[in-house]
């Protein structure tokens, strides 16, 4: 075992067999924080950017702050009522993709399909660079490094689901569980110091004004308050994204399935709204103010000095006023746990991306290569598509959470709202065919809740839209409409490609009536005389060695050797007058081909099989250029004769030392 | 015929066959610019460096400058008499290569080629730099981007020189000889104006001085200043390399070879020496002077104002003060000349660079494809290796000719000396056999020349050794020694391949006895089909088709398409736990193989042939991996049967307008 192998093992663990792909399942209690990560750490940055968008409008701003997070809640509750209706009608987990194919057409399949996918991307980069920013509040040396230190968290997050879902599961599931104490822990603990203590908690930047250089500053009225209050609903919607991705998840569940996903998705739902409302009420209490450093803001403190610095994050400054004068530690576990569930938040799109992916390349609109299982049963191509992309994202915007959210929330509510134009579809076409009262009832339940869900995100999509779309959002938009335009010319191709090549009728099996075979001679060695003899094997009913004179010299010392050897094959003489091997040899071949229109012909072409890429670059370049060459050519075909060296058994070896995947990810 | 290709056909001219090569001799009046141009331009820098070097020694050390100058003549002059000798003795070419081989030895001959081929692209890089220097007197905006500017240049000569050498011949010939008659015309109207008009001449830096913050500066008596000389000289060395171009390039001369190649030698020397001492003479005359600004110098003006940049160079000072107010386009003529002289000298590397590296391939110690020649007769993958290694050089030191003339030198006096001590030898060899007493006569006085020469070249290598090493010889010296070990290992590489590969008896032609077909099949459809047809058509002993069963449904969708098309051949369906397509299948062949130890395997691959690269990603993965892995078992042969896209007929289009040279950069 080499020790590549051997790290890779170690990163990656054991292979696991198809049969074992029953066990990967999850149960609730596991599934709960691996789908669920995502939508809670959102309260870690969604508050800040709805705080720190309203400090636009100056310190009036912040009385609004209540107003959006009871709107995102509101918004949170409908979709979730809404996509548990979507996780029963349709359990294979081909979610909001599989719902808009079915029941409005595939165009809007697509559409969904790209909305999430940069969606997924832009999950990872937003939450690991908001964990990168509350890793901060405690190690402050990593500032200024933003950008290369969530690259590096992404990679590590992509080594850990190269290792399998359920693993990953199992290691998620504690943080996850001890953030929702500790957030909802903290809530409670302030909440009773401030409501039954009547301890008076303020914030570190309670008494901060913010100041601006920017002229329309403090001129926030009427249309223009509007607008403002938009987008920071818009920021505050990034709560909402990742309740998809239990839709998308329904396979990974336990029996039963839809019903397990569905109470997941509840509890999900329900948790998500009491830590986002309480963090914004505790927030309002102590008066956490927000700054946005790079709209030209700056704080000034009650002695006059400025801070031109963005301020912590808004559970950094919870924890703190919390915990600070009651329990010290608490304020490290708060920080602590947010930063480990934001970056296992990412997890969430590591698990929904390649699900994806991999039923959109069953479909035709991704390389087939992606629709394979990697030997860990995850879709190893996929993990590794998205973690570039993702570190790609990360390093373009250094990691900025502020910058980054302007292109995030618009994929997933374009998913969210084409999905629930497809959910109502699907119900008004089931109620046609269904005749049990009891069954008409619940649909016509659920088709409410549906009509409800898609008014609602129909409506946010549009606000989205607007307040976000000069602010960065356009930049998603053109992902999106790449993404859709490359997997639709990937499915023509490939629709093309199928039609071209399907059988039509008796003549596709017509044989040639002979087999002429050519031996291509560079040397007169034992890769040459294997070439030969495995020709002669064939039995064809014509056989040549052809060897191209590009030197005198050389061509006459080959034609003594071949003559010395005694072979009974006559070696035939190619002029080049170029000098040049390739040419003549393929227009050799091409006259063959063309005296003998029914025939096939076969090119022998030794091999060498070395052990190292360097040594491929000292032999069988011209092997290389004569088969690429042959293949425009209908009616040849190259056979290889590979003659093994000793180098290649060490190869070998690594070869068949190392799993499949290794091969896999060189593309199927 | 593509744009692309149009483009190539404007750049390098039309194919020349390989009987025109007649054609591409060189007359004396074409090969002396050609070899030439590097020798005679190093007068536009050689002076320069010295100048530069000895004002570390303020400004006493300016005086020394006739003695460097007359001893760099002196090595000249014993230099090429000693080649001249070579160019008799050796005509085909080898140089100085040869030499070493064939009297000393093999690793004297590698010592000597690796030297050369640094030394040449150290040529490339100096020459280019100081042409960019010089041509900032006229075109001031190229300050600052000479490394950039530099890299154009040498890939411009890289596009003429891939033209063949007889159309650059002809288009060097003329701004040579205009450079003679301008420089040697300078120096006469120089010496008349001051000698017999009496013209008080003084250049614009006669009266400026050196000034420098280092500790020692001024200080440079005894040991001290013998050191600083010594690299002076060094440097002036740099005027002798380009001498043993012509002894490498004999095969390029008309008949008779040997005595053209002298002669032309000869008058080189004669020119050389003449412009070099010229140059000093008048420099010292108008006392020019420089400074190295990289060393911590300034120069201070008469009026107290400070210079801290680098001063024009001495050819440009000269130019001025020698036509500036008697006959200024002078001034203009000298520059622009010395320019475009400097940018030709690099074009003597780019005729010995690839000339030695196609003798180095054909002799095993460089990848083979490099003993090719291109389709006009000039060894495009040495020129084109040459012209890359420049440009990283040029952009690494920036174009500073002070930096990299540290790393010059070196290498040719490398060569010199072991070709030297070759010859010496050749001739003690000869004279053991040689009984005609003229030839004996001739043959002894030959010795002695070489004698002298081993003697004061073995001088000059140790002085500029000892006198460089540390400022940046050590760089040239590595790129040597890792130059070395690599053509080494190549040549240990093909030796151990050879001996693998030869012939050793009867038992390389044992034919297998049986053929036994496998058909890995994925779909159903016409490129199968074909496969399945030929490999029906060498009628193999066993035929079987194979499909790995990843997907159960699309197994059973598979084998029914397959009945239904009613193929009289069973199609085989393999389990696959890891739901992996190659391990499976290789595990299958190497079943069969090993249950028929006798028998040759064949493996039919269907291939689809796209057109497009991209085409490519979305196909024949699965293919291509297979076929590696197969590449690694004994016995068994692949055989790629194409099929041929529509897509492929334009690409195939393009193949074929396309001249074969385009493959052969690939590589052969």
């Amino acid at each position: 075992m080499s020790f590549s192998h051997a790290v890779k093992r170690m990163l990656v663990g054991r292979k696991l067999a198809s049969t074992q792909l029953g066990e990967t399942l999850l149960p609730k209690r596991i599934a709960l924080p691996v789908f669920a990560s995502d939508a809670l750490s959102s309260v870690a940055y969604a508050p800040d950017e709805i705080l720190l968008t309203l400090s636009l409008a100056g310190m009036a701003g912040f009385a609004f702050s209540w107003w959006i997070g009871l709107l995102v809640a509101v918004v949170m509750a409908v979709v979730v009522l809404s996509y548990r209706q979507t996780v029963h009608a349709y359990p294979s987990g081909g979610g909001d993709y599989e719902v808009a194919t079915v029941n409005i057409g595939p165009t809007a399949g697509l559409v969904v399909a790209s909305a999430l996918l940069v969606d997924y991307v832009l999950t990872v980069a937003v939450s690991v660079s908001s964990g990168v920013q509350n890793a901060e509040a405690m190690l402050p040396f990593l500032a200024g490094h933003e950008g290369p230190v969530a690259a590096l968290v992404i990679l590590l997050l992509m080594a850990m689901n190269l290792r399998g879902v359920r693993e990953s599961g199992t290691a998620f599931a504690v943080p996850t569980y001890l953030f929702m104490v500790a957030i909802i822990g903290m809530t409670l603990w302030g909440l009773f110091r401030i409501l039954v203590l009547g301890h008076e908690l303020r914030a570190e930047t309670a008494d901060w004004v913010v100041h601006s250089s920017a002229p329309y500053a403090q001129n926030f009225t009427g249309l223009l308050m509007v607008a403002l209050l938009a987008r920071a609903f818009s920021s505050g919607c990034a709560a909402l994204t990742g309740v998809e991705a239990i839709s998308n998840g329904v396979p990974a569940f336990r029996k039963p399935k839809s019903r397990n996903a569905a109470t997941t998705l509840g509890l999900l739902g329900l948790i998500a709204i009491t830590m986002l409302g309480g963090i914004i009420t505790l927030a309002n209490l102590t008066r956490v103010h927000m700054l946005d450093v790079r709209g030209g803001a700056w704080f000034v403190k009650p002695d006059g000095t400025e801070v031109h610095h963005e301020a912590t994050t808004v559970v950094g400054q919870l924890a703190r006023v919390v915990f600070q004068d009651s329990f010290l530690p608490g304020f490290y576990l708060v920080v602590l746990l947010t930063m480990l569930i934001l970056f296992l938040a990412a997890n969430t799109a590591f698990n929904g991306f390649p699900t994806l992916g991999s039923i959109l390349a069953r479909d035709g609109y991704l390389p087939r290569q992606l629709h394979t299982r990697g030997d860990r049963l995850a879709y190893s191509n996929g993990i590794i598509s998205l973690a570039f992309a993702a570190v790609a994202l990360v390093l373009i915007f250094n990691a900025s959470v502020t910058a980054l959210i302007q292109l995030y929330v618009v994929g997933v509510f374009v998913s969210f709202t084409v999905s629930q134009f497809g959910m109502l579809r699907h119900w008004t076409r089931a109620l046609r065919t269904e005749t049990s009262a009891p069954a008409r009832q619940r649909m016509q339940r659920s088709r409410l809740i549906n009509a409800v869900g898609l008014t609602l995100t129909g409506i946010v999509l549009l606000v989205v839209l607007a307040s976000k779309l000069l602010h960065g959002a356009y930049l998603a938009i053109i992902a999106m409409v790449v993404t859709f335009l490359v997997m639709k010319a990937i499915h023509r191709h490939y629709a093309r490609v199928a039609k071209e090549v399907a059988l039509s009728g008796p003549s596709d099996r017509a044989l040639p009536s002979r087999v002429r075979a050519v031996l291509f001679v560079g040397q007169v060695n034992k890769p040459t005389m294997r070439a030969l003899a495995f020709a002669k094997a064939t039995r064809p009913s014509s056989l040549e060695a052809v060897t191209v004179a590009v030197d005198d010299e050389q061509t006459r010392a080959l034609l003594e050797v071949w003559d010395d050897n005694q072979v009974d094959v006559p070696l035939k003489v190619i002029a080049s007058p170029y000098r040049e091997v390739t040419g003549p040899f393929i227009e050799h071949v091409r006259r063959i081909r063309t005296d003998n229109p029914r025939d096939v012909v076969s090119v022998y072409i030794p091999e060498y099989v070395v052990g190292h890429w360097w040594e491929q670059l000292l032999h069988n370049q011209t092997a290389l250029v004569i088969r690429t060459r042959l293949h425009f050519m209908p009616g040849v075909m190259t056979i290889s004769v590979p003659y093994q060296l000793r180098s290649s058994q060490e190869a070998e070896q690594r070869y068949e030392a190392d799993d499949p995947s290794a091969w896999r990810m060189v593309g199927q």
